[in-house]
């Protein structure tokens, strides 16, 4: 695979965006995001995504140009009109409403509405941290998940991150997907023709399907827990709690009702609310202890638990966010590999806007 | 198995904590908040539980006459020391405050130290509905769950609830062990001689086991998902997110340090916090929207996944907190289903503190 350099990609990505109308601070807000997908290792929805979110603008889906403002608040809460915007520019702005609030009441808490694909969660939520606060972020997203005992796909893979701050250690950085697993581990398996586990998909039947093309042909990704005997209950809840959070409290799409991200599949000629909702929060520490005080006892929970004894074959206990973390200091360095069929899609697409591709290695 | 008065089973317990010195209004709390867990099913939580807390008063680890209060405050939260009481006690007084914040600043958010064991989750959260808020509940617990890769024990079964109201529709009511498997379930198959499900538990060697005796020798409950290729990390995560929330948020102990329940094992003599931690959130609705559209989006939400089409051979999908409802509705109705063994326990104990005892049918 080649490797190519974070800077052009940021550069070659902004530009992209800037070509079908974001203004410039949108496009680079914009390109931010979505790279951190690719350093972070999430590769489904980095620079992956870029020709997907041209085709949303292609078909009147994505405003490139918005106005993302606040429609309702009170002292710890607001509701964010997206404007029909890419959530990578909304979010960002309803995130720092959120910290806004929190600076203020102690604790900042904003639903959003009328939006659209954020890219990873926890690029949001990461923003609380260098203020000393906790961040929360939650999306929903393309109906592909089958609450347990559904034969259909009411749910996204709507994902939840948390972001802790600690004194010397790395922060602690939760960022995951409700589901068993996500759908990138499904196109790597394809692309292997290997079987996909247990638990981690159904097929159009309602049966549970280790074939990992089952999703493409109709089927569904499972709740994390993947069936009721080990738990895919509370998988399905805490989907359903972040469909509830991003889009009941919002007024945006929930459930079956979410529209695609795919540009050739129709929205829901019946929509419930407006676009896709996201929910952000942001806590202050020092509203609760002094942060000094709680910052050092995060040191000693994640030294405890990096230290604990590891079962037989590995090496060590990670804390959430580790594998992330030292990822991206790999890829800052080394370069963002790209599959070949990714850099084919871009360079189609920089030849259709008129962008410089850029080399790899 | 013999069937017990829910009238009556309240009774006896608040008379059993009034002899162990709780004040008549703190021990009708507490026996509200104890009996929920057995309406709703969750018998290990119940007044099974009682006779563990009494001896828990007897090795001097709890305060039956408490004075909970706020330590630190913002607009839209509160950190609450509990006294070392019971946490049926100190639970309702921080969600009331917690609720009180969400009056005045949209939302209220709740840390709580030096308390012990609250019940169940979803007795708290529940709380906030009537006020038409969401709830939400989390505590740390007494060690008993590695996390993804550990051999040692170093996380609680550390539950999530988040209560939810709707309009016409019953409430939508999370209510979750961040395990596979909540222990209650280990101690059924014990008692019927029959193995465990895979991604239930791990021995003492942290091997993955069928084996349910193998917690009680040593082993430990797994993060729900079970193990790493079932997303175990997401479990553990979630976990954790509960622990810090808890207790590094509050100034209570966490992880390995968290007091056993069991009066039988001593705390860590090296504590990090006072206590175990929970940690309480309470957003009214119409902080968002109007509480009107905003309940009868849930409606919605509700009656299309209540009706999704079901996979063969299950009648239908669940809303969370539907089976809870349905037993609560039953028992109330019927009683409480009462194990010999529990009812043994409870005989002792109404002989040693000299409470009369009930006969079942």
């Amino acid at each position: 695979m080649k490797h190519y350099s974070y800077p052009a990609l940021l550069t070659f990505t902004k530009e992209t965006l800037q070509k079908i109308g974001c203004p410039e601070k949108d496009a680079e807000t914009a390109a931010d995001v979505l790279l951190s997908a690719d350093l972070r290792g999430v590769d489904s929805h980095g620079v992956a995504r870029l020709s997907g979110y041209v085709r949303l603008w292609e078909v009147n889906r994505l405003n490139t140009n918005p106005r993302p403002k606040v429609v309702h608040e009170t002292p710890s809460t607001a509701v964010v009109d997206g404007d029909g915007g890419l959530g990578l520019v909304v979010g960002p702005f309803a995130m720092q409403v959120a910290m806004d609030k929190a600076k203020n009441a102690g604790t900042g808490w904003v639903a959003v509405r009328n939006s659209n694909h954020y890219g990873i969660a926890g690029y949001h939520s990461m923003k609380a941290l260098a203020k000393d606060m906790i961040g929360i972020s939650l999306t929903n997203a393309s109906p592909l998940v089958s609450p347990t005992f559904s034969k259909e796909r009411l749910l996204g893979t709507n994902p939840i991150s948390v972001a802790i701050p600690a004194q010397e250690q790395p922060p602690f950085v939760l960022d995951m997907a409700t589901t068993t697993a996500a759908n990138g581990k499904l196109e790597i398996l394809m692309r292997k023709g290997e079987e996909a586990p247990s638990g981690w998909l159904q097929d159009k039947e309602g049966k549970p399907s280790t074939n990992p093309f089952g999703v493409k042909e109709g089927g569904a990704l499972l709740p994390l827990g993947g069936d009721r005997v080990h738990g895919s209950h509370k998988g399905y809840g805490l989907s359903a709690v972040v469909d509830i959070f991003s889009a009941v409290l919002s007024g945006a799409n929930y459930g079956p009702w979410v529209p695609p991200f795919v540009a050739f599949l129709e929205p829901h000629p019946h929509p419930v609310g407006e676009g896709l909702g996201h929910f952000f929060g942001a806590m202050r520490v020092d509203a609760f202890r002094p942060a000094v005080e709680f910052k050092e006892n995060m040191d000693t929970w994640i030294k405890r638990f990096r230290e604990a004894k590891p079962t037989d074959g590995q090496e060590r206990v990670l804390i959430p966010g580790d594998p992330e973390r030292e990822l991206e200091a790999e890829r800052k360095e080394k370069g963002i590999p790209l599959l070949p069929a990714v850099v084919e899609d871009l360079e189609k697409l920089a030849k259709k806007l008129g962008v410089e591709w850029l080399s790899g290695n």
